[in-house]
């Protein structure tokens, strides 16, 4: 019995998400890749992800534990699931790991990346990638945003109502935009991150740069813990998660 | 009654292409748009496009002539014509032209560009608007055969079969690679280009960059205009018309 490490790419357009779900009817990229790798070693296998994502929110490369007994060689097990799998997963590599090696525990940090389209001119290409901002942005306001999420902090307005989590407290090392013309690319890099804590950061940073929301309400979110003081959820298709880090 | 000029950009994903065709199943961009601009109008109202774009290519700026009676300013008739539209198709730009302006037959040229993707393993996310090469290149001789495609040829071997066209001489004022680590794209400017003909260009370039197919392919299909001497034909869904000059 090996424990792999398996490292994934996904489209999460046509998925209720990463995680199993309770309700029979809807699809995740979890119980796809489950489904697949039962298939090829002839006996339910289970998996592990670093960290769920949301229903439409991408994967460059999500990390996945697994147990199996097999003779298989790492890069044909590659070669082997993906024919398995449908168009939108693809494993990118897999790994011999540790025997104790689990993927969400041993994760040391993750970088997510949100990608804005800003112009009021509909941009129908690649459109389930970016979240398209009609509205302009003050580019100032939007890097002093991105230096104040920066650091340790208690988090808990940056998230969804209901995350059942042990504390908020969380570091984010780096919040960076690079800006190509219409295209604000912002990259996130920290420990950890709650339920929906990089669309809430992006969201609030949106309305900063668009002057509905002063700079301020980031440091009274963080005194306060109030989620009402920050900006909408940014959509999920926006967001992709680009690396995870042991 | 006016002329106007309409941009449009469109994911050709789910089409049969921009032209209308015969089949009556078949749904394409130009039928698509029709059937929102006679909505609008309360009348049936045709247009003219560019040029045609196969089932599967995208457009980020096509162009097309439209005749029409109406007092909708051009910034309204945009907005009133997207929300008509799916969310693949867009128009990006209305204005009052010549009343003798066709789209078609007035182009001086047009800016193709195609996006690979080099790389043995799958990339998922957009995968509908590139196309993967799962084999190396060789960067100098992708240059070189950009280089040789530039001019005024007579490009018959780069052509469909069944093209019903008046002369098959075409200038490329300019064929040129960009790369960025994996991702080849390749930059097309022309006064016109036959249908297949950027496809079947890429699909050469790509055999010669991994010496499949000698460089000097490019002159002898010239010379000879056989079909045969060149590459595969290269997917659609990697090419964009990005530009229509007039």
């Amino acid at each position: 019995m090996n424990t792999y490490k398996l490292t994934i790419s996904y489209d999460g357009t046509n998925y209720e998400g990463w995680q199993k779900q309770r309700r029979a009817d809807s699809v995740t990229v979890q119980e796809t890749i489950e489904g697949a790798l039962s298939d090829l070693f002839g006996t339910e296998t289970k998996i592990t992800g670093a960290g769920r994502t949301d229903s439409g929110v991408h994967a460059l490369a999500q990390v996945a534990s697994m147990r199996a007994e097999t003779e298989i060689a790492p890069d044909k097990m590659l070669k082997a699931i993906n024919v398995r799998l449908p168009e939108d997963i693809a494993i990118t590599k897999v790994e011999i790991a540790a025997d104790n090696f689990h993927a969400q525990k041993d994760a040391k940090g993750k970088h997510y990346r949100y990608n804005v389209y800003q112009s009021p001119i509909p941009r129908v290409i690649g459109r389930n990638y970016f979240y398209q901002m009609p509205y302009p942005l003050e580019e100032e306001k939007v890097h002093r945003s991105c230096k104040l999420l920066e650091g340790t902090h208690d988090f808990r307005a940056f998230c969804a109502s209901g995350s059942e989590v042990l504390t908020h407290e969380r570091t984010v090392y780096k919040a960076e935009l690079s800006r190509n013309g219409d295209w604000w690319i912002f990259d996130f890099y920290g420990n950890g991150f709650l339920r929906n804590m990089v669309r809430i950061m992006v969201g609030t940073i949106l309305e900063i740069g668009n002057n509905r929301l002063p700079l301020e309400c980031l440091s009274e979110a963080f005194q306060k813990g109030e989620r009402a003081l920050l900006g909408k959820t940014a959509p999920a298709k926006g967001l992709w998660l680009m690396e995870v880090y042991y």
